[in-house]
C-alpha cells in the first residue's frame, strides 16, 4: 500500500496535477520523459498563451518552479514508465532507468504530439522554406526574433494561415479537429499584425471554431481591430512561382478557384495523438480511444478514469485540449488520485 | 476559522465539487435555489447527454443521489447566499433562509440560463406552435414522448435546426458562442433521425463547432450515418404558409436566398449568464467578466480561482461550458478548495 501518487508527464496537466496533489500533503512522483520540465508550451517554445495573453515562459514556468522546488515532489528527468504492475492503492512502476516507484495512484498527462506538416507534402512544407507552421512562429515571436521570412530574413508583406492541416482530414487518417488551433491562429494572426502593421493576414479555413468566450477575444477581435480577412476555402495546394508562393485553392463561398500571392504560408498544425501512445497504453495497461488517444471514461463517476481503476488521465493525452483545460483536469485527477489514496491510508491514520 | 466549504449550486460543477471534497473527508454546505438538485440537466429534463450517450436522469441523478446521501454534505434547497463577509479560512455566509454558514472557501458553481427564444421575435418562437427549443426536443425525448408537433401531435417529416439562436449575434448582446449547441444540435438531429427514419433533419448553421473528437462522433456520424443536411446560411425570418412553417433565408454558399418548407423548427438556444448573475456577485463580492458571466482568473496560478480570493468558480457560471469541462472544474475548484482549508486547519492538526 502506497499514498504516493504517479504522474507521467509535466506539461500543463501533470505540472497542475502534481502541485495540487503536493498542495495537499501528497507525495508525488513525476515522471518526465525529457530533460526539461512543462511540455509543449516551454519545449515548442509558445509565445503568448492563449486566452491568458501572458508568455508561456512566464506562465508555465513558474508552475516548473514551483514544482520543481517542491519538497513533496520528487522529479525524475529523461524517464520513463516502463510497466505498473499491481492494483488501485498498491502499483508498483519500474521506470527506464531500472528504478522502482510504489504508488497508490497513478495520473497519465503524456500530452500530444505536434502534427507533422511533411506528411501534407502538396501544402509545401519541406519543399519552400517560407511555409512554416504556427510553431515555428510562435518561437519567431518567443525569442524576440520577430516574424521573418525563413529564406532572406525579410518581414513577410502578406501571410496565410491554413487551419486545419493535420486536423479533419480523412486523407491521412486525422478525422479528429485538433480544438484549439483556430484560436490560437487568430492569436498568431494579431500578433502579426501587432508587430507589422502594414503586413496583410488572411487565414483560410472551413469553420471557425473560436467556441465559448474566444469568439469576442478572438474571432471578432481579430477582424474588427487587427484586420485580418478570412476565406472560406478548400486549398489544394501551395506552391512558388519563384518570388511569391502561391496558396491555390477553391473559396467555398463564391465556389470559384483562386490564386492568392504570399510571402509566408503558417500551416496551423493539429494534435496527434502523442506517438508514444501505443507504448504508453501497453505500459500503463490502460486502452486507447479509436483515434490513439488515451481512452477516458464518462465524467459522472470518477474524474479522469481511463479504462483501468487507479490510472486516471488528463489533458491532451485524453484528446486535443487547451491549456486552461489541461490545467483543470490535472486539478480534477489530482482530486480523484487523492481520494483513493485517502481511502486507501485511512486505516493506518485511524490506528 | 473553519474547514468546511460552501458550494453554490448544485449542478454538474457543484455537485462534483461537494462530492469530490466529502469523499476526501471534507464538510461541505451545498446551497441550491431550487427545490431540486441536479442543474439544467434534471430541471431541463434533458435526454441523453454529450458525448456518454447516458441518460440525464441516469448520469446527473447518480451525481446527486451520492451527494445527497452523504453525511458530509448539508443540503440547503430553496435557499440562495445572500452576502459572504470575512476572508480566506473565514468566510461567514448568510443564506436567504436567515441561516449563517461558517466557510474556509466557496465555490461558485451558480450555472448558467438558457436563453429565451422570445428575444428573437422574427424567428417564430412564441408566435408558431412548432417552432421549439432544443429543451423542448431534449423533453419530448427524456420524457418518451418521442418527437411531435405540438400543434397538432402529428410526427414531422421535415425538421430544421437552427443553430447560434441567442449566441454569436450582437443585434441582441450575445456575442459569445455558447460551445456545445453545435454538438448537441448534431446530437438531436441523429435521435431524431433514429426516432423518425423518414424525417429529414437540416441544421443551419454559421460555423459548425464540433471542437476535439466531437468531430467524428457528431458532425461526420450525423452525416455519414444518419444523413443529416448542412446548410450553411443566414436564416432573416421563420413565417408560416398556414400549412408549413418557412424558414427563410441567405445560402452563404451559393449566395441566394432560399426559402424552405418545414413541419417543426428548433432552435438551438444558447447559454446567457445566470440571470441572477449580478446580484450572485454583489452576495460573494466576486467580479463578472463583460459579458455578465463570472470573472475567472488565469488558470496557471490557484485553479477556478475568481476575483476574490478563497473564492472559486466552475462550470457555465464563467461561461459557456460542457458538461464534462463542468464537472472537471468542479472538481478544480473542490482541490482549489481543499488545498486552502487544508492549509487553515493545519496549526491546529499539528497541535
Amino acid at each position: 500500500m502506497s499514498n504516493v501518487v504517479l504522474v507521467a508527464g509535466a506539461g500543463p496537466a501533470g505540472l497542475s496535477a502534481a502541485y495540487a496533489l503536493a498542495s495537499v500533503g501528497t507525495r508525488v512522483v513525476l515522471v518526465e520523459k525529457e530533460q526539461r520540465l512543462g511540455g509543449a508550451p516551454i519545449l515548442s517554445g509558445y509565445a503568448r498563451l492563449v486566452p491568458s495573453g501572458e508568455w508561456a515562459k512566464d506562465a508555465i514556468g513558474g508552475m516548473v518552479a514551483r514544482v520543481d522546488s517542491h519538497p513533496l515532489v520528487t522529479v525524475r528527468r529523461g524517464c520513463t514508465v516502463e510497466t505498473l504492475a499491481g492494483e488501485p492503492g498498491a502499483f508498483r512502476a519500474r521506470l527506464s532507468d531500472g528504478a522502482t516507484v510504489d504508488a497508490g495512484a497513478a495520473i497519465l498527462a503524456t500530452g500530444f504530439t505536434h502534427f507533422d506538416s511533411i506528411n501534407k507534402p502538396e501544402l509545401g512544407f519541406g519543399s519552400f522554406p517560407d511555409v512554416v507552421t504556427t510553431t515555428q512562429v510562435e518561437q519567431m515571436i518567443s525569442s524576440g526574433r520577430g516574424i521573418r521570412c525563413l529564406s532572406d530574413g525579410r518581414k513577410p508583406e502578406r501571410v496565410a494561415i491554413l487551419l486545419c492541416v493535420g486536423s479533419r482530414d480523412r486523407q491521412i487518417g486525422r478525422e479528429w479537429c485538433s480544438k484549439i488551433c483556430c484560436t490560437v491562429s487568430c492569436n498568431i494572426a494579431m500578433e502579426i499584425r501587432e508587430e507589422l502593421p502594414d503586413c496583410h493576414v488572411y487565414i483560410y479555413y472551413m469553420d471557425i471554431r473560436t467556441f465559448g468566450l474566444y469568439e469576442t477575444k478572438y474571432y471578432w477581435q481579430s477582424q474588427e481591430e487587427y484586420k485580418v480577412k478570412y476565406i472560406k476555402a478548400r486549398i489544394a495546394e501551395v506552391t512558388s512561382n519563384g518570388e511569391k508562393l502561391l496558396v491555390k485553392g477553391e473559396d467555398t463561398l463564391v465556389k470559384r478557384p483562386i490564386t492568392i500571392p504570399f510571402d509566408m504560408v503558417v500551416h496551423a498544425i493539429g494534435m496527434d495523438p502523442n506517438v508514444d501512445n501505443k507504448r504508453i497504453a501497453g505500459a500503463f495497461g490502460v486502452e486507447l480511444e479509436k483515434h490513439g488517444f488515451i481512452g477516458k471514461a464518462n465524467a459522472y463517476g470518477t474524474s479522469g478514469a481511463s479504462s483501468r481503476p487507479g490510472v486516471f488521465v488528463a489533458g491532451a493525452a485524453a484528446g486535443p485540449e487547451t491549456i486552461d483545460d489541461s490545467i483543470a483536469q490535472g486539478n480534477a485527477a489530482a482530486m480523484a488520485a487523492l481520494a483513493l489514496v485517502n481511502r486507501v491510508a485511512a486505516p493506518a491514520a485511524v490506528a
